[in-house]
């Protein structure tokens, strides 16, 4: 707070920075004069800042259209923000699949692309597999690398904060791995690497399932679960960045894997092997008993994990995701579950993003981090210790 | 932001108010340069605000030692922050005991009392004794009831914001109730009411076993298990007012209450009779195997519901407190157990606040809530949406 009244007379250039950008990239267009009555601030105020995001390659004039050019003799100069100033990607690397996705600076998607990748590949591999697809993407789409402002990255395992892997038995050779600084090194921008569920919780909630609420619970269901929340609308990543591992939570007095749940024959399907899962799936929809019976029991312990992070949490809402999520009958049995045991149930849904809710969590950390710097405001004032 | 830069000159002026209080308060007896120095801020800005404060009866003139008189000819004025301007209560309302502390604005207890009431008192009867207890207490301390300026209240249940307990299973009569409402009539001041398990982990952060961490777990310990826990430093209270909540854990495919696990006869104890844990417990520490047993069942619970917490939120420290905190060996299976589950696991420690735990956190509510009129900035400086 001494920052703010101890004299520091560039946060309130900062401030109002953020706050013309902010309107600038609401407003379609706008006037100087549009802009002066948005924000509340005074005309050479909105006209120094407006000079200076000019100056920094962040606003263009925007050309006045005909009939507003004919309607007044000389129509006030109008304003927009150039998106095309920076891009961004979001990556997911994943057990079988490596995705990602561009944008630019408005976090507006306009470019995809993926490959399958084996869930035996190293680490190796599956990172030669990321940078091919992005070296692709970013060919077909025209946008040079050295236009790339951040990118994001989504991954399995519990991510220290500068990209190390801690821990990540999801993927071969991953625990340890330091994912950032490895793919550092094919960027001169940042690069931010996160937990696939933080980054898929983060995701719904910015324009998936949960852009109403702000306390949720993103379950990744599969064969090895993870979670991530926003509190207040915010990541909660925890101390150690591994709140959420749920996965964990089975290993309380039941040593028993996923695989070893959905078995049908008694010995345990192989890790990750989500083909034999949906086999499993498919007989027990065909009314095989065994293959139903397995089913319950992976379904129970998924409902089993989410009512405890539910109960930890109380969050509003829970949106499902990951493959599980596209099964029959995760849903319901949630559901009921959860109202048997939670006082006020939070509201369960689907994913609406799908595939598409790692990389797109992890492009909008992307975004934030570059909005970070574009509208630099630190020392937030508050007076509570 | 647009109140801060829109144009609302007394967020300033509110702003140097609690720069200047807390300086205030929390060096000695300054004068108005070392205030100037301490806050950054101009001299005619401290000395405005000092007589604005002055005039609230919040700061008085504090008296020169005699020493400071001698060597200099005029000494300077010193102020200091008027704790006596008002007083705080803080109250816990448990299953046998209801006590209260009394503070003065610096939030340093000057007074305490306590009363046992039955496990069976129904709601009625134990409001008397918490009035009963309060009155005692103001009395004895000289304090007018007219000078309280804030009342904060643990209880145990799922409390709503008003004060309502939405559920409440520890205490007869207790869901329901309006206790915010009912707790009201008896003063004119605010009276906040919170959930007990969240009343002890603000107050082991504010002056017991977590004052060195920002992100914790506390865990009532006992037959009606619960918890609170702190994120970044704040309390986390769920949407629903519902998180930690982790005694419905065990009903998760496990009807089993406490009062069963804690039998050796196969019969289960009375709801709440501690009595009756404490000489399964004593039998316990004397060899007896059925009672070592049972005793066993119920650290495993407690173990896999604070596991359980851990997972979901991966706080820094678990502070356990509670009755069962102060029986043998809790810790060190649930120390073992974390570090089994958890990557990072949290550190374990004992409650430093014991038995006032509750009351200390609910005092400090209040304090909360005084200076957050004290110190009232709205609209916090931030540009993230």
């Amino acid at each position: 707070m001494s920052r703010l009244t101890g004299g520091d007379p560039s946060l309130l250039r900062r401030i109002n920075s953020a706050v013309v950008l902010h309107a600038l990239r609401g407003a379609g267009s706008p006037t100087l004069t549009d802009l002066t009555r948005i924000t509340g601030l005074s005309r050479p105020t909105v006209e120094g800042v407006v000079e200076g995001l000019f100056e920094a390659g962040l606003v263009v004039e925007a050309h006045p259209d005909e009939s507003e050019a004919r309607r007044q003799g000389r129509p006030a100069r109008r304003f927009r923000f150039r998106a095309e100033a920076g891009y961004l990607l979001g990556v997911e690397i994943g057990p079988h699949r490596v995705s990602a996705l561009l944008s630019g600076l408005d976090g507006r998607v306009t470019g995809a692309g993926s490959r399958t990748v084996s869930e035996t590949a190293e680490a190796d591999e599956r990172l030669d597999q990321v940078r091919a697809v992005i070296a692709d993407l970013l060919r077909r789409s025209g946008v040079a690398r050295s236009s790339l402002r951040a990118v994001g990255v989504g991954s399995p395992g519990i991510v220290e904060a500068d990209g190390t892997v801690r821990l990540g038995t999801a993927l071969p050779g991953w625990t340890g791995l330091p994912l950032g600084e490895r793919l550092r090194r094919s960027f001169r921008c940042p690069v931010l690497v996160e937990n696939d569920a933080n980054a898929a919780a983060v995701a719904e909630h910015w324009k998936g399932a949960a852009t109403e609420s702000d306390d949720i619970v993103f379950v990744l269901a599969g064969l090895s679960p993870g979670a991530g929340s926003l509190i207040g609308g915010r990541l909660h990543r925890g101390f150690g960045g591994a709140a959420g591992e749920i996965g964990a939570l089975h290993l309380l007095g039941r040593d028993v894997t996923p695989e070893h749940l959905l078995s049908t024959t008694g010995t345990p399907l192989e890790p990750l092997d989500e083909q034999a899962v949906a086999v499993v799936f498919a007989k027990a929809r065909q009314g095989d008993a065994e293959a139903r019976a397995a089913v319950e029991r992976f379904l129970q312990r998924l409902v089993h994990d989410v009512a405890a992070l539910a109960l930890a949490l109380d969050p509003e809402l829970v949106v499902v995701g990951g493959w599980a999520a596209g099964l029959d009958g995760v849903l319901e049995p949630l559901r009921r579950e959860l109202a048997r045991y939670c006082l006020r149930p939070p509201r369960v849904t689907l994913s609406l993003l799908g595939e598409a809710a790692v990389a797109t969590g992890a492009l909008r950390l992307a975004l934030d981090h570059v909005e970070e710097q574009l509208f630099a405001v630190e020392g937030a004032v508050t007076t509570r210790r």
